[in-house]
């Protein structure tokens, strides 16, 4: 009898990519043991895929409302401690509430919900669960951003005095030209993808990662979105200005028609005695900038970095770790959280993150859609 | 007695960096022998800096007046065909329009003149006098940008649909921080250099360096600055969301408080087709984005560039050239309009950068003071 | 009950990292489950050590000799199908060795062996086995690697004209010269680690790398070791000259004590038509350098990329994958190999590798020892 | 009267590449002034271009000897004080030693002469003179260069132990796989070149930036060079192992079939204490490599820069200067040296890298020719 916590899977199925990081990431730390979920609505396809992946097939659920009438009649030393959910997103909200209502604790695929009145919601049925939530920001976890977190708060940098993010893709540009292909989208219809695209899906990130490596909350917004064409519902990029306290400004820049851009992911933090500045496509470099001394690049495993940064790697200096093991070190923190039932905030995003998340995206479209004005963040 | 173009100096004595970078520019094609000038206001630092620097004593000026006045009595197969204007900022427009009015070319340091309105009567005075007249946004003789603005002006990379400027320095960090010190620094007196530091300074370069490369005219701006502290009268950091023409939206990002940064200048610009990259630190790397094929990175010196990059570069691939050679092919550039009295307004910086760089200051200053809303560019 | 495939390991216990490679390789593709082995010589740690990881300890057994006794007489649907041998370098032999002899598949850290003598009796003990034998020659594995050595074999670069390798660490040089640290590292002990330090333990990458992106072999060696200091008996650093077959000169750089390199491996490959370059540390850019055109950088996960090196990315392009993915392709490979009982010898380096490294370590110890004279190179 | 040092030069004239670089690095620190020469031996040529250059025509000779002959009776106050020399390569020999024969000072192309046997007895004839003898090996001049050659000189990385330089281009690529091309090109004409080409090219730069940035000589030489084709009679390629005093061993890589590099010239220094990295293409970063420290980059133009380095940049940091600029700083040593009559050897390359570096080549040749063995170098 393996002693790893046991965990379902809700999605992910067939040749689901989030499926796959998810996996590789709970395997990372010989922390978890997947046994059972539901992977794809249609069942041959669900048990299929269970069996192509290796798994036993007994714990694998018809659908949703199955799993959790199931697995609440078995023993709790039996029962999935955790269920991952990588369903569409329109389903995050339902499932995870049900989740926690009955007593799992729950790892949440971004966007969290839909809106930030579910996210509402799903922090006050947290609240009355007492169970641990992550929201999978799958950038936080990586080495160096982690050392970016740590040198900030122990002031390395001094004051922060100015904010940068870019995140930067370019895979709707072929979409967006063509009046067919945008009109037939899910990311590019409201109905499917909510209120915003491109601040949705990648601007989240942005904001969660200058909040995670800050410790600033940001204020208020103030943004430029770009739709292209008249007919089309989402916006596919945007620019927003930000302000936190303290007299903080910064600048949120999203772009998905970004022609040739893979996922240009950038935060620049500039202090008053130092900038950091880091790329997602090159992760395992931090750059150290300050005033009149070399510029320093800080590289993963090397005991100058922090507990937390160090906590992350798995090698010695010089084996580059990508975005599984960015994933990897978010699972691992969850399952420390799991097994110690309290947790450190800094080890993975957790439903304050989702909630805030919520607020931006909704904040940023109405900015633009008064006429690029200030509007407060709400949580 | 040598055939090259007699240039004189105004300022860029002692130490002074721009006086360099002049010098070596006028050189770099043997197109130039400069003849004379008023280096300082010093007569002492004036005649000595001229020892200094090996040239002949005998059209050193005490003043601009004198200058003038000296330099109009010789035969015109003698007198000074252009002079360079290196004084500080408020000179710049008095001297230059006297120079025009004179009948001399005008190679003016940027910014061009204090004011949006100064810099209407100069475009005025100038349209009335028939000479050359250029403004040394330094940055645009590169030969990469040179390249960038041809791919794009011959539709490489398509329609643009997205424009990112950035440019970051930390210079005012040493000092933004400590109030004695930003109490007494030029740049931060409104007295001595206008309405805005940052912005003035290197937003401005943004701007023209979008204009030029993209052949896009901004037409309105949205800006939110940063004085950081309530004594301070001129920005040190400051965003700028643009809009141009055919619904393309981009952003200028400038900061002075960006600790650690030096001269971090880059543009990138996406089109329906293709994405271009550019630093100014890595002047010589032209990034090519395409969806969905490799990255291309093209460099000086070789066939494939066009005619106007490979006219700014004098050795073969391989061998770095830097901002000298940047202002040097500006340099060549004037040389060939003072020689044909016409000209190709690609090869460098005209009235019309100057007057729109003004604009482009006073209506960002504008639309920060008026809570950061939408003013059009005027020029 | 799961389908995997049923992993025995050797070796990789407490906090070894090369067990915490393999362990998660193995997860990457969903292919394999661990299902017992020997992970310490004390019990007390083995059991420890498979219990922190949450594994089942029933087949957990308490030495090598026992393992295989017991496994052998599991039903064939029960026995381990392939064991990792990851213990330390002189028992890699005799391990591998029992383990074909009783029927298993293996999977073998590298060195291989501690003599070529040795390697050649496991080549035949291999032959009469039927079985599947791999090397982890860990860097084959990257995707980037994998499109070189289709590009390479193709022919996108033609007729291969120059081959450099470097391999760079610094870790040896806090150690070499203290007398005491380098008469106490096992590394630097010929009783432990064999003829050859820097050679046997990064020059054998470089080696087996050059081989399997250009598909030819190296037919002679030239070599200048440094062991610096008269009372260590270790090369810490060599160069080897290398001829190949057709002409084809090329080099080989190996240092421990090129001070502050992590792991700098990197390999040129230059041919007729074009030049490739690769950076371990960069991994996921391959560059492309044709004359005359701009530089191409290629990057995993494009449908440019070849069947084999797209294989080899799980997720889309700019999301960058580490050395773990690496390794997790290469377990993909033997999955594969195990599965169909045949193989493909570009998806994990086999016993020709192991045997052609171990030849080439003798060669170049010998061709230093002999005064840096040509040797060739025997398998 | 210019006060300037009255410079004269011998070829460089039409489109020269080598003419551009000396007359603009002689203008860069307003220390020289150009009085006449012999620029092209065709007299039309000649004269057209030194108009061309709107250069005083009066002192223009039609030939060399005609020169020395009208210059030596100009009364020293106008004679010229120093002659540049870029004839081809045979006739740096003749010229410079009657130049110093006749009490002219001399910078002088590389390779300094053809055979070693001229080289010595042109230093004989040096310290007869009494005059000042500079070889440009243009690259000692970068401002990062000299930093490092300081570092080093003053302990920063300790005792040096690993060396390595390499030289890489591409361009005989083109010529090298065309039987008609190869016979007819000059570089690989003996007669016109020597005994090598790319020895004598390029591999004497790495050779003396070995020499000048670790202040060792390199003792002996083993080579392995490369000829492609049995009718090709000089080396485009070669790999030579070099040790120094002390036990230093290092590698210096040449190639001129490198395809696709351009000019792709590296040196990396590993001390006791600390690494240095430098790339020619990308001058103004120098790397800092020190054991579990992050790996600092140093620019030109901080005050962290020693004063050599200092002086070679004339603007603030992120500016960046070029291949110009460091020729500059060479012929700005020159002019120091001249003024005062004594000279530091750190400021530009003397008679010793010129006869060091004419023994390299020979001695690198007669390595390869009696089948790579050791050859100690002479000077």
């Amino acid at each position: 009898m393996s002693s790893k916590i046991r965990l379902g899977i809700l999605g992910g199925g067939g040749d689901s990519l989030i499926g796959v990081l998810h996996r590789v990431a709970s395997a990372m730390f010989d922390q978890y043991q997947i046994v059972g979920g539901v992977f794809n609505p249609v069942w041959e396809e669900n048990i299929g895929f269970v069996k192509s992946i290796g798994l036993p097939t007994n714990r694998v659920y018809k659908d949703f409302d199955t799993l959790i009438e199931e697995e609440v009649k078995l023993p709790e030393s039996e029962r999935m401690q955790v269920v991952s959910v990588l369903t569409p997103n329109f389903l995050h909200f339902p499932m995870a509430k049900k989740l926690l209502e009955n007593g799992f604790n729950v790892i949440c695929e971004k966007p969290m919900t839909t809106t930030y009145e579910e996210a509402k919601i799903l922090r006050q049925t947290l609240q009355m669960s007492n169970k641990i939530f992550a929201v999978t920001y799958t950038y936080t976890g990586y080495p160096m951003i982690r050392q970016m977190k740590e040198m900030i708060s122990r002031g390395d940098i001094g004051k922060v005095q100015k904010i940068d993010a870019q995140y930067y893709q370019g895979w709707i540009n072929p979409i967006i030209h063509d009046k067919e292909k945008r009109a037939n989208t899910w990311r590019l219809d409201p109905e499917k993808s909510g209120i915003s695209c491109c601040i949705g899906d990648i601007g989240t990130h942005a904001f969660d990662m200058i909040e995670y490596v800050t410790e600033l909350k940001v204020e208020s917004v103030l943004s430029d979105l770009n739709y292209m064409y008249s007919d089309n519902k989402m916006d596919v990029d945007g620019t927003v200005l930000i302000r936190c306290s303290d007299n903080v400004k910064g600048v949120i820049r999203t772009s998905q028609i970004a022609t040739g851009e893979e996922n240009n992911f950038t935060v620049q933090i500039y202090g008053e005695k130092a900038g950091l500045k880091w790329e997602q496509e090159n992760p395992n470099h931090l750059y150290l900038l300050e005033d009149g001394k070399p510029l320093r690049v800080l590289k993963p495993g090397h005991t100058y970095n922090s507990e937390l940064s160090l906590d992350g790697t798995k090698l010695p200096p010089g084996h580059p770790e990508g975005i599984f093991d960015s994933m990897g070190n978010i699972y691992r923190g969850i399952a420390k959280a799991i097994k110690k039932e309290e947790f450190d905030s800094a080890e993975f995003p957790t439903i304050v993150d989702g909630v805030r998340g919520m607020s931006f995206i909704e904040k940023a479209v109405e900015s633009h859609q008064k006429g690029n004005v200030w509007i407060k963040i709400d949580a």
